[in-house]
């Protein structure tokens, strides 16, 4: 580990990382205790190298073409305790603590909105973590 | 809802669904009980269709370039519970029961490899729901 950067790394894996032909990966940002899935961005090399240093989930904003740590205007910000990669090697969950709510919409998460829904299941009761309540 | 259908739709919340410049949204399949993501994967317009269907989450196979219902061939099929969107609209959380693992691997999820870890909170334990141990 570099004593420069806040996350150890593993840097024979960092070199597996596929970036789509943009540069850039999905991450997906998961409360690390509720396992509640808060947003999904998108980073580059940069701001995943400014989020091992930082420690601060960093971000590329596709809209803005610049790099966003999440919460640098809202103090929202996400302290990440760990990134996982996939068997793929192209995408990322980044599991964090969330510092107030991950949505600009002042939702906890952005993911609030239910596009579909399976009516057998109902009855089951768990309406899953997405919402956050099952699992805390 | 179409009785033809296995999911009770939000037609009008489909409607702002934005695919991006390939026709294609990124979902997240995540485990309706235990929050674990288990997988991230794209879905098209025709994927989501059969989705509403059948139940079954069916993506859009990028290097196959076919419609790909997870678990076709392993029999590890993904029964759809609840569909989440986000306050993009450009992206999805479907959350599943999984039959078997979700990764070709074997592994129960495909996320199951650490990039990078934040040593200063290795002692509060709970080393997120992506291990799908803290919070089932």
């Amino acid at each position: 580990m570099s004593a420069s950067r806040k996350l150890n790394l593993n840097e024979s894996l960092l070199e597996e990382l596929k970036y789509d032909g943009n540069g850039l990966v999905p991450a997906v940002a998961q409360h690390y205790r509720t396992g509640e899935i808060l947003m999904l961005a998108y980073m580059n090399k940069e701001s995943l190298q400014k989020t091992f240093k930082t420690g601060n989930a960093t971000y590329w904003s596709r809209s803005r073409k610049k790099l966003w740590t999440k919460g640098e205007t809202s103090g929202h910000l996400q302290n990440v305790k760990q990134i996982h990669m996939d068997c793929d090697a192209d995408s990322l969950i980044l599991l964090v603590d969330q510092v107030g709510p991950a949505c600009h919409t002042g939702q906890r998460s952005c993911f609030y909105r239910v596009l579909a829904d399976n009516p057998e299941n109902a009855s089951e009761g768990c309406a899953g973590c997405a919402g956050g309540d099952c699992c805390g």
